[in-house]
């Protein structure tokens, strides 16, 4: 299974939690007002988020077949609302609880 | 060492936190206040967590060694309260801080 | 790419700032106000953290070539302040927004 971690600003939450529904996710956390400076990196020659920002961390864990539907759309989305995504290796254990996608075509 | 994050209902907190009291582990942090939709699945037909659930999410770092009687007793927990939980790989510094455990019984 | 995740003290988040900022990291993120109880371990024969700690989670992913730099100053930083230091992989999508510090001196 894997975590995708999102951060992106309050404003924009809604449009990541759509993707995530379209993308078919079983579920997702939102860890609300967690601040950030320039997490991570320059966009488009400006500081991707400033000091004053006020952004919302969201994951959710998926199978592997997943992970490229939603990273497809996060390019999309990044490139008009800034924001940063981390994958990582997780493990679940009733993992049934995750697989009923997978009959998602591949 | 391994990250041990568990999602649990706000009012089933406790009951996770004296599992890992008697599970011995060295310690946790708890992120208040998260919120999810549906994470992850279904629990006996229903969805896991609705919209409006009051969330907590912990974790814990500990040695390999206690990741199966953590996860056996939240096992019977999360048969009558909903909860999630993902097990990752980790690193530490201080190795030290969280090996006094080793003579943990296999 | 390297996750690192720090434990810290709300008094102490600006040390762990200061830090990362002359390692040169590109940005972090920062969970305010989560609770820990004994995270994880002792510090000079006390619990490291007490159940009452207001402490923050900090977080940034970087190049591997930051990650010692980071771990040296934090084991300093440590030495007078309590706070713990997790690091883990992930993998990002947009990854030219981490490699500005390709050129680090290693």
């Amino acid at each position: 299974m894997k975590k995708v971690e999102i951060i992106i600003g309050g404003e924009d939450l809604h449009l990541v939690e759509e993707l995530l529904t379209k993308a078919r996710v079983s579920g997702f956390t939102i860890v609300p007002n967690v601040s950030g400076k320039g997490h991570h990196g320059i966009h488009e020659g400006h500081l991707l988020f400033n000091d004053m920002h006020t952004l919302d961390m969201l994951f959710t864990v998926v199978p592997e077949v997943l992970v490229d539907p939603i990273l497809a759309g996060l390019g999309t989305l990044f490139d008009r609302h800034p924001g940063v995504v981390f994958v990582s290796d997780v493990w679940v254990t009733r993992k049934n609880y995750f697989e009923q996608y997978a009959k998602f075509p591949r």
